[in-house]
């Protein structure tokens, strides 16, 4: 990358998601979304593109946006959902369907997810559901976005019984992550993305933690390393959905932490006192602590990561979260109701150190109860 | 087949749907239900069982179909919904899927869909987006259902906007049809039903048309000629669905009269003033008809096709719709937002005679208007 004063269009990576018939780009940088009106037009000549985004995102970016795809594409009014994991409902995606049908959206046509997790989710599910599969595209918005949930294809909504237990496995046909658009992202969220950044790390790249672990600043506070952190995850996120892309093996992997975290999310209501990424933390630090319960990862390991995401300010412990989460009776009830528990016995992300995370298989319920309750009573 | 007087199980007959890692069985004959308990043990060793089906079918076969089921594998509490075409709505989806929720259905479950084609589409569609898909298993109890919309994985709902606008291809693990359970249907069904089994003959199969012709009789009393009938239907849909699973091409011709037929269903507001498989019978008539007025197909053959399906009792005209169906302007604005409009042009399914029909893009829809502003006035 160039830091040079030549006035042109800063240097965009480009990652390929190896899935055959279905491959796509992930194109990566700051300035990427003005790439993005000759690549729809290319994706869907003489076809039109309809936008869906949340209110937040659309105060900020939705005009830059349509601004640069006039011209190239004919759009659709855009589709603005309110913002938050609340939106992810079957109220949500229906009121989304009918849009795109009172829009007479077409086979041939494409949508165009613009912001964070929920509308990639929810905008995602609606095009894989209407027609029974329209294309879309993801252009990310928050850095969980940038750096996860636009890339391999997961969309869904949640019900009252959990998170993301509907939905369906629909690639887009194109990402485009402007980190730009991370300018006006909150600490808050920018910190809860950063929580998957250091996922990949944990999984199975230890040299990438320890770079994370000297590089934070930078990438906390924009630059060239920012943008090398997010293509780094972009790489690794785009290897395992590449070998697993229905999560019958090893895509599992990317579940580090999201167990406990999701339930930790249950427990808050899916509401602000907790969102995704800082249950993320949180869980990793559990799956971690669990592993050095088990005998399979030296307690040194643990208070590494902990100490790492403690360092950005994110949570860590149970006791960072603000009111009640109940007891580990209904704790353990939400991870039963986890869509990854398979005939009843529990699996789990564990890890026997850093960058050696491994997908554990009939982890007994119980110990994982006692385990939650002593956490819990340490709060 | 057998007529002698041993009182063994009827022979089955078996339909393999060749789908590479997605083929599956059907299953034909009369008492096939019998054989479903040691094939659901199966294809899901351990796995639980949830019944979908609807008012009327549950009175008739619920009973039988869960004694059928009992010792091989464990039942979820069935779940029922009103019968009829407005169940496949948003409401009804989400129903279902949050009582699989509650039942705790996993990825390794099944669903079974026992009924037509309202609640194979419905129950299917719900087990494709139930955590992103779990496996489930059609057992048709109406003739469309048991030579038709069970087989192929095409599954939805419809909107205000139109039938099927919302939906998944999701192919089912196995489709038992047995024909006892069409004993207790109503004639009218029967028929309607029966105009999906013509249809094969209509698009590429002269000799069955003609057997068809000859037979007829016989099918509607029952017998050996029934489940004939059947069993060529299913080969003749598995068929197509093999050379083309996601109707990029050919499955398009098992579209002959439905895009008239949708509109007409549609225009009656999908009541019972006009049944599904009438509006294929009228959608057919007038389909050749249209064809004959494009000079592509022989008068002699549209009388042809409007004599048999008359003679078994169906409506062949516009005129046998009872009430307002609208103007020419409101039946094509209905066909333009039929998902089979591509880019505005109109793509429809004609024939140059008994048994050759073809797809037919760039269709004028102008003409179109003015054909069945005639066929109105003829009213
Ligand atoms: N599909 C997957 O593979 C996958 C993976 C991980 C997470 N997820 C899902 O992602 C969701 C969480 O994503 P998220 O953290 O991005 O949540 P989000 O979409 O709710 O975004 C977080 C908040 O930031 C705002 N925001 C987003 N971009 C902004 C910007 N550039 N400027 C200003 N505000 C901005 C949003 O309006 C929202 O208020 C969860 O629902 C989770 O289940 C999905
Ligand atoms: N998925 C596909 O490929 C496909 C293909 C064709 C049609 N379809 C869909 O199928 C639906 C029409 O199917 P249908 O005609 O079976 O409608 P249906 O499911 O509504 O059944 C018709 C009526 O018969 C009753 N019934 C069904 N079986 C019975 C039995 N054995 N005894 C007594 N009553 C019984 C039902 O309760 C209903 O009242 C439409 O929604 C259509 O869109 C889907
Ligand atoms: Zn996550
Ligand atoms: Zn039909």
């Amino acid at each position: 990358m160039s830091d040079g004063g030549v006035a042109t269009r800063p240097a965009t990576e480009v990652v390929g998601v190896e899935l055959g018939t279905r491959r796509y780009d992930i194109v990566i940088g700051s300035g990427a979304l003005e790439e993005l009106g000759p690549r729809l037009g290319e994706l869907a000549p003489g076809g039109r593109v309809m936008i869906v985004t949340d209110e937040n995102v659309a105060r900020c970016h939705l005009e830059r946006l349509e601004r640069a795809l006039a011209g190239h594409v004919a759009l659709a009014p855009s589709v603005i959902v309110p913002p938050g994991e609340s939106s992810k409902c079957f109220g949500e995606l229906q009121r989304v369907v009918e849009e795109m049908l009172d829009a007479m959206l077409e086979r041939g046509d494409l949508v165009v997810a613009l912001g964070g997790g929920v509308v990639g989710d929810l905008a995602g599910f609606a095009a894989a559901i209407l027609r029974r599969g329209v294309r879309y595209v993801q252009v990310p918005t928050s850095l969980l976005a940038q750096v996860d949930s636009s890339v391999g294809g997961k969309t869904g909504i949640d019900t009252r019984h959990g998170k993301n237990l509907v939905g369906a496995f629909h690639q887009p046909a194109l990402v485009v992550a402007d980190t730009s658009l991370l300018d006006t992202l909150s600490p808050r969220e920018f910190r809860a993305g950063y929580a998957e950044v250091v996922k990949y790390g944990l999984i199975d790249a230890a040299s990438f933690f320890e770079w994370l672990e000297g590089s934070w600043r930078e990438i906390f506070a924009g630059g060239p390393a920012r943008e090398q952190a997010i293509a780094a995850s972009c790489r690794a996120k785009s290897r395992i959905v590449a070998s697993d892309e229905r999560e019958s093996g090893q895509r599992a992997l990317l579940n580090l932490g999201h167990t406990f975290g999701h339930a930790l999310e249950a427990a808050t209501g899916f509401s602000q006192r907790l969102v995704h990424g800082e249950g993320v933390a949180i869980g990793m630090v559990l799956a971690f602590g669990y592993s050095v319960r088990l005998g399979l990862c030296k307690p040194a390991d643990e208070s590494r990561v902990r100490a790492h995401l403690e360092a950005v300010g994110l949570p860590t412990d149970l006791a960072h979260i603000e009111g009640d989460i109940g007891d580990a009776e209904s704790l353990i009830d939400h991870i039963m109701q986890d869509k990854k528990v398979e005939r009843g016995s529990l699996t789990f992300i564990l890890a026997r150190g850093i960058g050696h995370a491994f997908i554990a298989r009939n982890v007994d319920a119980g110990d994982v109860r006692e385990y939650l309750a002593e956490r819990l009573s340490a709060r």
